[in-house]
């Protein structure tokens, strides 16, 4: 796939219900937390590892396509960022949300042992 | 399909991915803001109308073994609520940020004409 090629929306034009479809799968959701802790840009060789990288290929293309990442040519290699300010102007707490449940999960409920 | 049979997640252990994926669909968008907007317990046949009703009923069995609406027996219908508080408590701000987009949309951006 040629850098030219990669189609990002326009902040204004990034659609909830796209993110939220975006965001509803557990591999797509475990590489927008691993972006969310990343301390800058990340290769995409490095998400999922473990998977074919047609498969990754494919969700980077359902986040990218949603608004949720950007990915940039960085020489051989594509650069992964997530839209945080994109996506916080347009659907405030979101972002936190899906990564604020990763940093603190619920606590178990139920009686003391 | 009897009541009996309707399976509806326990609070605790509603998953957000879940959640999420299921609200990433237009249909089933359109069913929890429509269920955000009623005073009251909703009747199915109410719900996306116009679709054919095995396709809304996929789109609520979606929605309640996510954990996003209770589907309860009133005489032969099933009648729909949206589980709010347990949606609230588990995940806060995101039943608001689906539902308030929807009362307040973002301006269109552009030149004035």
């Amino acid at each position: 796939m040629a850098a030219a090629e990669l189609h990002h929306p326009d902040a204004d034009r990034i659609d909830l219900t796209e993110v939220l479809a975006a965001l509803g799968h557990p591999v797509r959701m475990e590489i927008v937390r691993t972006l969310a802790g990343a301390p800058t840009e990340f290769s995409c060789a490095l998400v999922a590892q473990g998977l074919p990288r047609s498969t990754v290929t494919h969700h980077l293309r359902t986040l990218r396509e949603a608004g949720v990442i950007r990915q940039s040519p960085a020489g051989r290699k594509l650069h992964l960022v997530l839209r945080r300010q994109d996506l916080e102007r347009r659907f405030p707490g979101l972002l936190s949300l899906v990564t604020g449940e990763f940093a603190a999960p619920e606590p178990a409920v139920g009686p003391a042992p």
